[in-house]
């Protein structure tokens, strides 16, 4: 099967560090009038995180039907990867993510194309997402996820 | 009149600051099979750019119905803005751009809301859009920009 091009169906979301979670979403509240669709802790990860919602999942597209989010990033600890980052750059953009139909062949494609991969298979990532990272010494600096959203009911 | 909330529609665009243009538009359409829709050179932000499609405008939505995109920007000189990043920060993240409806509103509500705007008023952006940048000391560490599309014909 050859993987249907292009890769990715959306901008799924911008993941944010930030120091204070509960300060980060109220000013995203109240600045822009975004509201949060999930927070969660990933211990795996070392985050407490929430999603806000910038543009909500397209209708009638089950399948890959994901919207588009910020993402507040708040350290569990010092020396997780959102901790350091924070020490090294101070609050900003971590990471982007985006959205691909599916995340096992979009990995295999994108390792054949010589880039390497932070993740060789799929995890568990934001509101049952498949995800997976890619290595940002092979992307032009940026930290890259892809998202397999999973189907709307 | 109450500015509608939320003032975001979509991700309309991850800015990313690279050294070589050709080379990364390239990459970008080998590696995810992403394609440019649009080049261009600012001579005012100092930067040759290229757009290359994510997700394209939505049907239906004439008014406000811009697309999401990967902007690549190469500067023109080192003492451009984006030269300086590079110079600082190497090739990455640039700044974020966020669709609105009406730039102009949702600049007058931003700033009332205690933000400091990099341009007090919108100007010409990738594409034919008008668009703003808010200043990043008062958005987390974001840079962030406004971007209303122009209306599909």
């Amino acid at each position: 099967m050859t993987y249907p091009l292009p890769l990715f169906t959306r901008i799924d979301h911008v993941g944010i560090a930030v120091r204070d979670l509960d300060e980060a979403i109220g000013w995203y509240e109240t600045t822009y009038g975004l509201t949060v669709t999930s927070r969660e802790t990933n211990e795996t990860q070392g985050v407490h995180e929430a999603m806000l919602v910038v543009a909500p999942p397209a209708e009638g597209d089950p399948s890959h039907g994901g919207g588009s989010y910020v993402q507040l990033l708040e350290p569990l600890r010092e020396d997780s990867p959102v901790g350091k980052f924070l020490a090294r750059n101070g609050p900003g953009v971590h990471h982007i993510g985006y959205g691909v139909i599916d995340v096992t062949q979009a990995l295999a494609t994108i390792a054949g194309a010589g880039v390497r991969l932070v993740d060789e298979r799929p995890r568990h990532g934001s509101m049952g997402a498949s995800i997976a990272f890619l290595h940002p010494k092979d992307t032009g600096g940026v930290l890259t996820e892809l998202v397999q959203a999973i189907p709307r009911a």
